[in-house]
């Protein structure tokens, strides 16, 4: 449905007009209107130069205005100087969309930039689908359109693929002529101006000819738009993307080629994972999994059958199918006497199902059918080796046959290349995913079990918080006033129980009489904590004394860390100190974070403190606003988790209590964009609750 | 210099027996004569059946007694149940190597299991080399040799295979027909009754014709020849294996398909490690990196220099080496100042070098001179996406070109598939490893920088710790003969202290009054444990008191821990208590641990106590008898090496003192066979040494 839709011009057009058009067979501007014509676009082709004239039979129109009818795209292949004025014209021509070939804006510096703000501006002013500049062009197999300066065009198929690079299209173009690869849609989006990535996945999740979109993204421009365009399509199609320069050593490099920021990874992970986006990390992985997705339901369960000609690829893919979340179960006791009556007495007909070197074709038949046909089966891999007496294209074609009509997945692992390839070419061309060893084909299917679980999860639970946003923003704008970074403590403290955070019971106090007076009524033991403006981090100055158990060592205290401070810090201004109560002594100290990423907004983070965290990075995140399924999937996400769940011999903590300091965090850092950091540090948590006995805030 | 050794016969023989042979085409007996006719083999070949007559014009000898000379291998193809008659008629003839394709031994249960133990102790007794049963055959390209019954034969090459999987033999064979990969040799080693994985490392290594060796092993038989034999051959040529069945679920199906143990992952990778056999985890990993050793020379260090015509790649690539262990480097002031001369003003001349989408082959010379001629450069990785205006056969010359006369190694990634394929197989022709996508380039380049660093690493240090065997001896012999598995703690402290671990000063007591005087004499503070030989392990009953401070503390600790054992254990005689210094009370606690592996002998391990190590799974590997350096790498190769360098704020621990523990218990290993577990659990280790707090041994 993409008739109707302001994407129509662009990727579906009646007439394209290609400003810059050549005669001369060196330019782009002629290759671009050659590759129209030979890929047998049926619209109407307006070749745009002043020269006049005509190319390859087609009448050449001096300039923009003088054609015949406003165009629904213009592609424009000229020198970088004339784009700007061309497109002035093309908009007065009532044109729909435009694709810009031409290169040497934003990624050529200032300059560059400016210039390419002002299309882009020139674009939006006058409601036109702006691509590029600096794209390869686009393709629609399904209406012949190769408006690209690429050499091959695909055959038709049910997947669409962009990218922010251009070369990598070519290269993928070339590999999928090899590889019978067939494509929808094809696009280049260039520096991406206009059209974003978000507006690319919007489009070609309404379109109809596009089964699977894939994708190659170096940046996210809107990551709040992202994520909610990405969230509807998701819901209606696979997303497979690959997002580069995710590496310091990566992030160097996108930013020297395309000018723009890379970004945090974690970010953009969480984005992925919250959209239902599946994401890979090399191009390999990309097409294995756009092909299963293309070509074969989705697994209802983890449940694999291995059919296998030999025993060592067998067990090559039951090792894969451990990491992989995948099991291998023993076929039911009906299965394995069907298995038992047609395969020979040396077969193994525990999975993976062994049918032994000289397995005739009908041999594979019996064994598909009975563990296509056991009800505990939810996917089926048949492998082949090309043994001396493997009959390879009829056991291609006997795989066909019991896929026809069978509504769980089949895949299959054709290994060799020169004789395995009649029967590989076979499956291919029956929409049978082949792989050529047994680790990319469970990788497939591993990520389709993944989206299928995407799929069925449970609604979302949105959660909003009881919390007074005045009294925070109150705070909030005192500290700002006082041009502080960091809040003091005490307002940290307030702006906490604004949102209802469980922070112990705490007093105020300018005196030691004092403190003890609040110690009486909070109970020992306490904690006493230096308050002043101008010390923001209390350890520092020692400023914190915990444990405190009567009185007298409360007296003692306040002492040391009242002269402590003044003599380390003796321009601050001390208001006093806090009196807290203490937490629960055998508690776990978990950490609870947000941070603002530059590209989706404010990122939220969960780790167990200590030496899990600090060295072996075991942390785990998510986009605020969280629903409460995150919140739940973030605490059981990071790897020690089972220490949670009391695995060194304590008992278990309260888990709801860690997601609900994690939702108000949530809904801390989506009404308060201004707060730059967040940290609770340690939260304590135990069977009972937990407590939230330290906390940074960082305003900016 | 095959000559003279053992498996001349094997691998080079100068006649071949085909006993077996047919002349009905659909049986194997046919087949493996026809294809060693076919491939040329130019020595003599006596086909042997009982019909007599003649087989593809050769004299058919009717019984192995009648040949006119001793074959130096006989191919056996009979039923089985004719194998072992044939064997002796073979051994009588004065056969020198027996290659068995027949199978149905080992694999099929325990008839035949009795069987091949039969032939193999035969081929023994008879000095015969015996590969299989169950073979698929062998290949030696250099003598037109094929004697297996797989259908291709590859072309000639530096690089040989051998696999205990005779399927996976099949389809390399036909992959390798594809890609172009050329073989030395080519073995399936089948049920190893006789040749085994080290036999054939031995022996591979010692053949002129092979330069990189490549396997695929599903179980080791001797471990501790595996590892004498592979350490041996890895100083002189690569080894690369890949080892099936790592994983619960492929072990299963080993198990299942070849009647053999998979064995333990930790104690096969340590072996693998400490033999420099490069190990793989997929097949495509195997080919990848077998191209690259055999045709480039290994990198002196981790810079590479990546070109390429566009930036997406490039990205890629970068992304990939962070992980990989390599640098992208700043190109030196020369080698900078070169490239902006020759490259166009919007190139990247930083690392990764984008030399833009219409780079012409004139532009990769340029550039690859330019990276090469820096002294800073180790390796150098071009890339090329097959960009309209891409000259890519003209780049791959080129790129030969450069590579001619240049000592360092040179990685391509031509991307695409049809387009590129003519530039592709140039680059393979011309021995330049020419890949699909950048992420494989960049690990075979990892893999073999790390080859470099361990053939560069220093000589081992082998250290012979001062011991008091006999006593060791003795207190085992105790135990074995009062039928305890467990040793009890003192005798446990009795064989640490004849090892020279540093255990904490210790006296047994009998009276809670010799408590106090032992611990005068010790000093405050001390720990009291129960002593008893019925009570392995005193935290059951709660035998343990720690940091008693004085002798009022100890007197109670006494009365407890005594009653406690009483009521709790009524039947067990309680020898005393064991009064003990306390460690250092601010250390670090780390596990040494070893145990017996099936296949590789005592396995060590190391570890950081607590969430790291038991939910994390941080553990360090080695085999014994350890080097000086693999017990330094045991301790830094855990991810939490940071925690013993004082990452979270604590000072850094003293690594010799960690080592030293290693070294002894390496030693105890290895002197006491019978000691199936030993676990020094805690171990306190702080800047000043180390103190092995507990320990438990374990007898078998």
């Amino acid at each position: 449905m993409l008739s109707g839709t302001r994407f129509r011009a662009l990727l579906d057009p009646d007439s394209i007009a290609v400003v810059g058009a050549s005669r001369n067979p060196a330019k782009l501007g002629h290759l671009i209107l050659s590759n129209l014509i030979r890929a047998g676009y049926k619209g109407k082709l307006y070749p745009v130069n002043p020269a006049g004239g005509e190319i390859e039979g087609l009448r050449v129109y001096e300039r923009a205005a003088a054609l015949p009818a406003p165009p629904d795209l213009a592609v424009i292949v000229l020198p970088r100087e004339q784009v700007l004025e061309a497109m002035v014209e093309l908009a007065d021509a009532r044109v729909g969309a435009i694709c810009i070939i031409t290169a040497g804006f934003r990624e050529t510096g200032r300059d560059g930039f400016e210039l390419e703000t002002a299309m882009a501006e020139l674009a939006r002013r006058r409601d036109i689908t702006l691509l590029g500049p600096n794209s390869l062009g686009l393709i629609n197999t399904k209406c012949g359109l190769n408006a690209t300066i690429a050499q091959a065009f695909p055959s038709e198929g049910s997947i669409a693929f962009f990218s922010q690079s251009g070369a990598l299209c070519s290269a993928i173009l070339d590999w999928a002529d090899g590889e019978n690869l067939g494509f929808s849609k094809f696009i280049s989006l260039g520096n991406k101006a206009g059209v974003s990535e978000a507006d690319m996945i919007e489009a070609l999740g309404d379109d109809p000819d596009t089964k699977v979109i894939i994708g190659y993204l170096e940046s996210v421009d809107d990551g709040e738009k992202f994520l909610r365009k990405a969230r509807l399509v998701t819901e209606k199609k696979p997303v497979i993307m690959i997002k580069a320069g995710t590496t310091r050593a990566g992030a160097r490099a996108t930013s020297s080629h395309t000018g723009s920021m890379a970004g945090n990874l974690a970010a953009s992970t969480a984005a992925f994972r919250q959209s239902g986006i599946i994401e890979v990390h090399d191009l390999e992985e990309l097409f294995d999994l756009a092909r299963a997705f293309a070509e074969q339901p989705l697994p209802a369960g983890p449940n694999l059958a291995v059919v296998t000609n030999s025993g060592g690829p067998g067990i090559l893919a039951a090792d894969a199918c451990e990491g992989a979340g995948l099991n291998l179960p023993r076929p039911s006791q009906k299965t394995l006497e069907a298995l038992t009556a047609a395969l020979p007495p040396f077969a193994a007909i525990y999975n993976p199902i062994d049918i032994i070197g000289d397995a005739p074709a009908e041999r594979y038949r019996a064994a598909l059918e009975a563990v296509v046909a056991d009800e505990f089966t939810h996917a089926v891999l048949a492998l082949l080796t090309p043994t001396a007496s493997a009959r390879i294209e009829e056991t291609a074609r006997t795989i066909i046959e019991v896929a026809e009509g069978c509504d769980k997945p089949i895949f299959t692992c054709f290994m060799g290349a020169m004789r395995i390839g009649p029967g590989r070419d076979l499956l291919i061309k029956a929409g049978i995913p082949c792989y050529g060893y047994p680790e990319p084909a469970v990788r497939a299917i591993s990520a389709m079990l993944a989206h299928r679980r995407w799929l069925d999860r449970p609604y979302p639970v949105e959660v909003c918080f009881r919390r007074d946003v005045g009294r925070a923003k109150h705070v909030l704008r005192q500290a700002r006033k006082l041009g502080l970074q960091e809040l003091p403590f005490a307002d940290a403290m307030d702006v906490a129980m604004a949102y209802e955070l469980p922070v112990p019971e705490s007093r105020l106090v300018r005196t030691s009489e004092q403190a003890v007076r609040a110690a009486k009524k909070i109970g020992y033991p306490v904690a006493l904590k230096i308050v002043s403006p101008h010390i923001p981090s209390r350890r520092d100055v020692d400023g914190v004394a915990v444990n405190l158990r009567d009185p007298n060592e409360l007296r003692k205290a306040w002492l040391d860390i009242t002269i402590r401070a003044q003599r380390k810090r003796p321009d601050a201004y001390i208001a006093g100190c806090l009196v807290q109560a203490m937490g629960p002594v055998r508690a776990m100290e978990v950490v609870v974070r947000f941070t603002q990423d530059p590209q989706f907004g404010p990122l939220i983070s969960f780790c167990i403190a200590g030496p899990s965290a600090e060295v072996l990075h075991d942390v785990s995140h998510r986009l605020a606003p969280l629903t409460l399924q995150d919140a739940q999937d973030i605490v059981r996400e990071i790897k020690s988790f089972p220490l949670l769940q009391g695995a060194r011999g304590g008992a278990a903590v309260k888990l709801a209590a860690i997601e609900d300091i994690l939702l108000s965090m949530s809904q801390m850092a989506t009404d308060f964009p201004e707060i730059r950091e967040a940290e609770l540090d340690p939260v304590l948590v135990d069977a009972e609750g937990a407590l939230v006995a330290d906390l940074r805030l960082t305003i900016g």
